[in-house]
Order: structure tokens, then C-alpha cells, then sequence
């Protein structure tokens, strides 16, 4: 194999063949484990990659087996837009926004379901299941449709209406609970377990965060190994954020990259369970608090992968800010009407974070900035529509010159 | 100027500074216009084309002049996936889907919306309006908010709510009528030409074409030049569909390609006008029909590209072909169930057309087909709401077991 699997916590390194998700001895919150490679093994130059191919193009750097099981689906390769005008208007040196609302589910997500699909594959399960606010769940369902794989979907039922139409349509077998996700979480892992299914739940599965480490190789990559001195991800289980942290690192170990960027992860105030791990500072412990924001992808108030997220933050140099909600759905507005990208709340949090700290002047003026909108705003439209109002108007000319001339 | 304008009924040649829209002699329906190069000056090699870049490689072949204004999004470089299990299942030689529900705002307008705003910014307008079933304003609306460009979007007040939200968080100016797509198209073209606004409205501005053939473009390249038997897409209007043949005709006459795919036009029953047309035989004249379709992109009863259209795909030797409302939602859960392709209704027409005319024996056995999907089923979930219960289960183990055991 080429590469171990090593616990966050108690430092234990394991065969894969050892261990299929957490550490024993560390259990399932803290002995969240890493993917360690021989990274003197791993010959891989800057040649050999491109802007705008997609996620596999990092095999050497994937925990995967020769001849793994790839998906059918363009999964990653997502632009990075540069907005000079922004950057001048924000008041730092160049601003950017990885989108990945242009993956095949729309979401960030499908490339941790990439790597679970390939890894269910190799060790010959039939059916792979997942909790999810959402997003994980509508990719494992999209991914999953093309091959021969089942998959069974647990999310809380009141996930917003087009996830949970786009889980159905997949075929996956849809479990929607009248709990929180927390709760459904924790209830998935018993049916899971009983099952003998293949769990692709945030943190357990260890290989998510290997696909979720891709979307930061590719922002290095299509910044001409140039990296960004922050970048910014909202964040709920923390995976996301870890896994940008892990891109950016493989990198700087294989010889690809100088430095690390500062990692930046952005909360809603109403669900900011790592960011108080973190403030608590070291050694970080999980502190669980009640979820309540409508950013319905970072609504977690148990954070899978807190010690990652908090561990990984802290060496690159890296902090968390929390946001309002409010703050949250301006930036999304601003997103969509001065960008022209349409970013659901979860995936707006990060601007909201660097306009925050931008006005709290933690930014430096001449710093080289990325923000990560992790999903498109059409899984969740109806969040935007308290600040519009939407009249029509009969089909008449003069009527429809009026109501021009009062918009 | 590198391109001429020529009436698509009487045949005269215009020089784009003499004539905006459409032929003065012809009127608006059958007075639309070709953009006509000169081939023998157009160099373009296979070597000099990608299979991923956006639609912009092909600048050579759309009527823009140097330095023209380039949106900052990606737009095209849509996948092209081929699935070979399908191909056996349909019982054809080769199966392909063209995705383009990856577009920055999810839909294949969006190449016709950057056409125009280079048009609009090179002619110094600095507001553009259309009429539209709900993808063609979403586009114009994402695709002008990072511009300085003003945008004012007529939708039929009964589009589906994400598409309104996505023009409204756009920032564009929507004017949503109690009307049907028809009559709003009607209204806007009054109100566009009073105010001296540019007009994005389909067939009358004569380059959104050049910019949707982009997507049969790509096709050639994606397939390394050797093009399919069939391409099948939905149509309304009657633009994607010209559109698509352009774009072979184009790259035929400059010798990328040998041959030209035959065409065919898939309808909603209920909104069949251009194939009436297109059946009722030569000279092609309009007929016109009340539109009744839940696929909303497609529910044109006036088809304003109807010459177009016909002629395009008679050129071809393809044809037309009208399904359910029934076949286009089933056509939709398979390509999402099976291929894990979430597609708008009227993006599913093409493929339930594939599958009537396999059942009717009307695509030979040794056929490469490729069906474009043209928008993401996000535009549009509760189109499909009907076709499937969802109940939720208390946050209980035995409950849901039985959950799982009953579905």
C-alpha cells in the first residue's frame, strides 16, 4: 500500500487493511484518522497538471488502488475566478472564489463521494449509506446512479425541498428524519453498522477527506503554484476545511508548492461548535452546542471532525471567525449580483467571513485572498426570498411602464 | 468586419452595421438572420482546439471583433459523457449526453447570453433586456451582473420560483407578466425598442445563435472530430436547435469535420409548433399554436426561430418528434436515476425522444447518438414532485427499520 492511516490524536499508525474508519483506541470523535503517504515515493511535477482537469488528475496523491473504480461524472476541475475590481473595492491585493457549484451534484461534496465510491468499490460492498444535511447526501445519490452501487440516504426532513428532490430522482433509498442532523447522524451509524453497509459520513470515513483535499490542489494549481496567503471555507463538520488544508500540504511535502496558505474557516454564529474548540485552544477538545442557522449545509452543532479542523487551522497559521446570518445572506446576495455566482448560504459564508474581518481590518492590504463557495444557490433558493419582494403585473403596455418606473 | 448578415428567407445580405436584428423587408418571424463568414479566410486547426476549454476557443467562428469583451465566468466546456452500458441497453452503437446544466447559471443559454453582451458592450449600449421562459433571463441576469451592463428580464409571472430568484439575486430589473411566454415575448419587444435598449430576445438578435452553436461545437472536438449520427435536442424557440446545426455547418465549411449529424428536434406534444411547421413541408411558414406543456423552456406556442429550424434540420436530414409530458418526466428520472444527469424537463425531451424513436425503430442499430441535456434539473425539482412520495420517520431505531424494510 502506499500509504498508513494515522490517528489525529494518539499518533497510532495503521495498515489500511488494519482499520476500516476511526482509531480503537481513540474512538469515533477523537481518533478521526489521517491518510499518511511516503511522500519521497511520490514523484509528481507541475507539468502534469492542468487547470481545468478533473479531480483524479492528483491520483498519485489519492488514497487509491491501481486501477481504481473512477465515477462517470466530471468531478472537480471547477474555475477559480479572479475579481480585480473586487479586490480593489474590498481593499486588498487580489481576490478570488474557487466555485464549485458547477460540480455534477452542484456541490464541494462530490469529491469526497468520488473517493467513497472507489473505496466501496475496492473492498466489494453493494451499498453505501451517508447522513447528511444535504449535499453530501444529493451527491452520494447523483455519484452512486451510474454504478452498479446502492445507496441509502439518512437527512434531516427538513433539509431544503431541492436536495431532497434531487436524493429521489437519483434512486437512492431516501430516509428523511424528523431530527435534527446531529441526531440523524448518530442514528445512521447504528442502522449502518447493523447493515454491514459502507459508511460515507463525514470524519468516520477517512478516505472524504482525500477527495475534499483536491478542491485546495486545484487552487494552487490554477494559481500557478503561487498560493494565496488565506483561504476561506465555511464550515460545519469540518472536513471541508481540513481537506483544503491537506491539499495544500501534500503539495508543499511532494516539492509542488513553497508554503501553506492561512486557513481561514468562517461558522454561522448560530452553529459554531469549532470555532469554540478552537478558541478554547490546545489540546482541542469537541465543545457541542445546538445548531440554529438557515445555512442548512454548515447546521452542525456536533462537528465530526473538529480536531482535524481545529489542529490543521492552527498550523497553517489559520483561525475562525462566525458570521450572522443576515451577514451571510448579503454576501450571497453580493455573490450572485456583483460576481454572477449564485451560492447557496452555507457556500456564501465565506465571503460574509472575509467581509467581516476585512472591516475588523485582520486582512492585510496587500494580501492575495481565495474564498470557496462549496455549493450552488439553486439547493436552496428559497433562502433568499425573504429579502425580495416578487410582484407581477398584467399584460399591459402602460402598466408595465409604470411598474418599471416604480421598481 | 469578418461576417455578413443574410436574411434566412429572401436571401439578401446585409453588412452588420446596416442592420441590427432582422431583415427590414421580412419582418421579425420570417426575416431572421445567418451570420455568414468567409470560410475561405477562416484558418482553424483540430490541434488548436480543446476538449475542455470554454467557448471562446472558438472565436475564429463568432462574429466579435478584436479585443472584444469577454465575461469573466466559464462558459461551455461542458462535459460530453459517453455511457457504454446504455448504448446496449438502447440498443444503438454508441450513446453520448452533451451536459450542460454545468453552466455558470445551469443552463445552455448561457452561451448565447455572452455572445450578446460582447455585442452589447461593442455597440455601446449599456441595457439589455429579454423575454424569456425563465433560463434565457436567469443567464443574461448572471451573466451581466459582473459587467457594467444593465439588465431588465420579462418572465411569464408562473416560471418556476428558482429561476425567478436566480434573476433576482442577479440583480437584474424583472418585470414578471401574468401572461404566457408569447405575449411577454410581444410585450418586451415593445418596451425594449421604446427605451433604446440592446435586445437579447431569441431569432431577433442574430448572433445569440453564434453563440449556442458553440455547444454542436464542442460536440465535434469532444468526439475527436469523427461527429455523431443523430443529435438530439428540445426545442422552443427554435434557436439551440439552428444553433446546434450552425455549429457543424460552420465547422464543416472550414474542414474540421466531413460530414454533418443528422439534426432532430424533440417537442412537448402540447407545444409542437415548429414541428407542424416543419411537417406541414416547403416553403416553411409559421404555425402558430397554444403552448401546454409542464416543460416550461420548451412551452413556446409562437416559435420565433421557426424558419431556422426547419430548414436547418431538413438541410440535415433529420426531423422532428413530439412526446408526453409523461415520456419527458420518465426520460428525466432515468437519465438522473441512471447516469446521475439531473435535467430540467425540457432538458429530458431529448432523450424521451431518443427512446420513442428507438421504439419505433426509427434510429438504426449501428447509430452514435448524442442527446443535449440543456439545463440542470435545480432549475426546476418540483416539476418532478409528482412522481414520488417522501415521508419522513421519527428519530427511532426499530422505526426506521421498518422505514427501510416498508420502502
Amino acid at each position: 500500500m502506499k500509504y498508513k492511516l494515522r490517528c489525529i490524536t494518539c499518533g497510532t499508525i495503521y495498515d489500511p487493511d488494519e482499520v476500516e474508519y476511526t482509531c480503537p483506541k481513540c474512538g469515533d470523535r477523537l481518533g478521526t484518522l489521517e491518510v499518511v503517504y511516503d511522500y519521497d515515493e511520490i514523484k509528481i511535477s507541475r507539468e502534469e497538471l492542468s487547470k481545468d482537469a478533473d479531480m483524479f488528475q492528483f491520483e498519485k496523491l489519492l488514497p487509491l488502488e491501481k486501477n481504481y473504480y473512477k465515477v462517470p461524472l466530471k468531478v472537480g476541475g471547477t474555475p477559480l475566478y479572479e475579481f480585480p475590481n473586487k479586490a480593489e473595492k474590498l481593499g486588498i491585493n487580489r481576490f478570488f472564489v474557487k466555485y464549485d457549484g458547477v460540480n455534477p451534484t452542484a456541490s464541494y461534496k462530490d469529491r469526497a463521494s468520488a473517493v467513497a465510491i472507489a473505496k466501496a468499490v475496492e473492498k466489494g460492498y453493494d451499498t453505501i449509506y451517508a447522513a447528511s444535511t444535504g449535499n453530501a447526501a444529493s451527491s452520494l445519490a447523483g455519484l452512486t446512479a451510474p454504478t452498479h452501487l446502492k445507496s441509502v440516504i439518512f437527512v434531516p426532513a427538513k433539509a431544503p425541498r431541492p436536495k431532497i428532490m434531487q436524493i429521489k430522482i437519483f434512486g437512492a433509498k431516501l430516509v428523511p428524519i424528523n431530527a435534527d442532523y446531529d441526531t440523524v447522524f448518530d442514528l445512521s451509524m447504528k442502522v449502518g453498522e447493523k447493515m454491514g453497509w459502507y459508511c460515507r459520513n463525514s470524519a468516520i470515513n477517512p478516505y472524504l477527506l482525500e477527495g475534499k483535499k483536491t478542491g485546495g490542489m486545484e487552487i494552487a494549481v490554477q494559481m500557478d503554484f503561487d498560493v494565496p496567503d488565506y483561504v476561506l471555507v465555511g464550515v460545519g463538520d469540518g472536513t471541508v476545511i481540513s481537506g483544503i488544508y491537506k491539499g495544500f500540504y501534500d503539495m508543499y511535502k511532494v516539492g509542488l508548492i513553497d508554503r501553506i496558505p492561512k486557513i481561514v474557516g468562517v461558522q454561522a454564529e448560530g452553529a459554531a461548535a469549532v470555532k469554540a474548540a478552537f478558541d478554547a485552544g490546545e489540546p482541542f477538545k469537541p465543545h457541542d452546542l445546538k445548531a440554529n442557522t438557515l445555512a442548512d449545509s454548515i447546521a452542525v452543532g456536533k462537528p465530526r471532525d473538529v480536531i482535524k479542523a481545529c489542529k490543521y487551522v492552527r498550523t497553517s497559521g489559520g483561525f475562525y471567525v462566525a458570521v450572522s446570518d443576515e451577514e451571510i445572506l448579503n454576501a450571497g446576495v453580493e455573490l450572485a449580483s456583483d460576481m454572477g455566482l449564485f451560492s447557496e448560504p452555507a457556500g456564501s459564508a465565506s465571503y460574509a467571513g472575509l467581509k467581516k474581518l476585512i472591516r475588523e481590518g485582520r486582512i492585510e492590504k496587500d494580501a492575495k485572498v481565495v474564498v470557496v463557495v462549496t455549493g450552488n444557490g439553486l439547493k436552496d433558493p428559497s433562502s433568499y426570498e425573504k429579502l425580495f419582494e416578487i410582484k407581477s403585473v398584467e399584460p399591459d403596455i402602460d402598466k408595465i411602464f409604470e411598474y418599471l418606473g416604480k421598481e
